[in-house]
């Protein structure tokens, strides 16, 4: 917790693995213990961010090189740290962050090819690398999180036939790289099971985050 | 030329230089020698590169931290070198840009304080380190240029009490980096003398491409 007073978590996982209620959920339960919560999401999470987010997210499916892509993902991230998560953390506060570098390490990452190394760099660089205190991989099976996802999407209305296994292929991709980096530096990852109700998740994130506060 | 068959050409200078005249007189040029040109410009150069460029410039002077502006910029270099210039040098055509990485050397390094290094690191390994055959620049005193865009801004109602000293050291500086940057790499760089008539400069420019050329 070198880079600050605060406490810094960010939730990662595949879509429909269920991060932005645990999001809520773990800001819920810092709260019931007397912390100063802000919740915030990437890309995104100011003005200039979430006018890249729309940027990056409208365009057509190739409209952005890889490294373009990279390089927005990261000019976001360095107006979220600065003006918002090092300030926060700096007064104190908890910040819960749905989604942070460990999404640009998979999707820029193992998902489109690029180094990551070179985004390690890069994140060094841009932020001062600063590293949440503890990142929660919600870890589900690709097929489920994208039924959960397109479920979400469809509203209830899906057809699974229509999954195509270039989707679930890139989906287990995404998830392997999660655990990946997981591996890579357990000491700051809880890979959490996502499977089951929102209830077990839910219990077995807040466990992860009172093993670190304990 | 090692990394095109074709003739990529930049202009730099400060606003005011005159650089546009000048693309347009450097491609009129080579089309009469029979070149087939593409002229282009940043940041830009591509709708997505436009989009950036909009989102730069459309906000509030310290919308952007420096390091921000400095990763937006090279996302646009990065879509305008894969997307438009390496192709059409590719192909063997002539491309003459109104500004490129120089342009980023000067305003996010000397003008807002980056690391040149790593903003040359940045280049090389986003782009590959696509440098223009030959940088032209247009260099002018600060409060010619000044005048200059003034002039054009106001449609000729300037008043020149306004320039503050500001924006006069501002402009001294980022002609000294460009200056700088001449320096260190004479043969890829010819500096343009930008004062006195357009038809002056535009001979001292088409000079310069033909010592290039021969």
């Amino acid at each position: 917790m070198s880079l600050s007073r605060g406490l810094f978590l960010a939730v990662e996982g595949i879509d429909g693995s269920g991060k932005s209620g645990i999001v809520g959920h773990l800001a819920d339960h810092l709260r019931a213990h007397g912390r100063d919560v802000l919740t915030t999401r990437e890309p995104g999470g100011t003005p200039e961010g979430e006018a890249i987010r729309a940027l990056v997210l409208s365009g057509a499916d190739d409209a952005w090189d890889p490294m373009s892509e990279l390089l927005l993902m990261t000019a976001a991230r360095v107006q979220h740290v600065r003006r918002v998560i090092a300030p926060a953390l700096g007064s104190g506060r908890a910040v819960v962050s749905d989604r942070y570098v460990g999404s640009t390490l998979a999707y820029q990452g193992t998902g489109r090819g690029l180094s990551e190394d070179f985004i390690r760099d890069l994140h060094a660089r841009a932020v001062g690398g600063l590293w949440p205190d503890l990142t929660l991989i919600l870890d589900l099976d690709a097929a489920t999180g994208l039924a959960r996802s397109r479920r979400r999407l469809t509203d209830g209305a899906v057809d699974e036939g229509r999954f195509e296994s270039l989707d679930l292929d890139f989906h287990e991709r995404i998830r392997q790289s999660f655990l990946a980096q997981a591996a890579r530096d357990p000491d700051r990852h809880a890979v959490i099971d996502a499977s089951g109700t929102p209830e077990d998740v839910r219990s077995r994130a807040v466990a992860a985050l009172d093993r670190l506060l304990t």
